[in-house]
């Protein structure tokens, strides 16, 4: 029997290092796979369809919309992003464990459509730094910023729709604790070779 | 707020090593404590109250029992041993975690009166292997091992009573995945200081 593999969506607020996060573990854990989303944004120079992006057209993903071929998708503006099925359930279907970066939208429509998807949602280690954070990046407006903030004390108010909570104070720290999510999550009893234990 | 502290249970058949795994913890973790069970069995030398056991009489046992003073309870031959629910939840208030070892029907007992607690089944990698560890040990008769073999497997059936599960294949690598449960469990979001989060 091959594992199915664990859905791992990383998801947070802007700001929080859920992408620091993500490079770090994927550099240590040549086992993981990052998902590949599917866009209609034109490509940009450098960029390689199925390793950045699967580059697609606005009809080819209304289709995948209508065909229901997306975990979620969003518009920004005149272009959509979505995470395709089809390349998830075949990673974890041969068991490897995908990650998944996304904001906490996408990702809590990921958890309605695939309950076992791990959510973990990273939150700087406190609302005052992650302003520090955002003013020092200087690309949102002060308005635009507190509108940021406020939304992460509301995103809070839900935390029991995450599974776990992770604070990034320092990003190894905070990799070594997404490492021991992973691992738990493997230890699940679905994931158990009742046939390996029986048989060997 | 002082975080709840972590009730983890370690559970598993006879011959599965769920003592070695605990002793390896214990060392490495001097955050972590263990719970200390009463019982009616006399002192043998060199033990201490309050640290091997808490050392109590029938009567004073039975008016725990009678009182709903104890997670869980068990009458072996003539003595009664039983897991105090003062200490344990005395040392959880304090935010410490809690290592308990017990057998699989105490084990239960304690997931349905303290749901939180994090139960671990460890088993060994294989039925054969356990087979041959009992048959080495030399304390059980042949139709014994194979009463234990058959009742391991009806546990493994129920598997989905477990939180999670634990092959004991090298004891290293056993301690080190229930560490990992350990701090995946810490990242829970009710563990989460929305307090502090707001305050610094």
């Amino acid at each position: 029997m091959t594992r199915q593999g664990l859905l791992i969506v990383i998801s947070g607020p802007s700001g929080a290092g859920k992408g620091t996060i993500c490079q770090g573990l994927l550099k240590k854990n040549k086992d993981l796979c990052l998902s590949v989303s599917c866009t209609t944004r034109p490509v940009r120079p450098g960029e390689v369809d199925g390793v950045n992006y699967f580059f697609v057209s606005k009809e080819a993903f209304e289709k995948m919309i209508s065909e229901n071929e997306l975990l979620e998708y969003a518009r920004v503006y005149d272009n959509y992003y979505g995470t395709p099925l089809n390349f998830v359930e075949e990673k974890l279907s041969t068991g490897q464990d995908v990650i998944l970066e996304i904001d906490i939208q996408g990702a809590l429509q990921i958890k309605q459509k695939y309950p076992k998807g791990v959510l973990i949602f990273v939150v700087p280690p406190s609302l005052s730094l992650l302003q520090e954070r955002l003013t020092k990046r200087g690309t949102d407006s002060a308005e635009s910023i507190n509108k940021r903030l406020q939304c992460v004390c509301d995103e809070l108010k839900n935390t029991q729709r995450y599974d776990y909570l992770v604070v990034n104070d320092i990003v190894d720290n905070a990799v070594a604790q997404v490492e021991s999510i992973i691992n738990a999550e493997r230890c699940r009893p679905a994931n158990f070779d009742i046939k390996k234990f029986l048989d060997c």
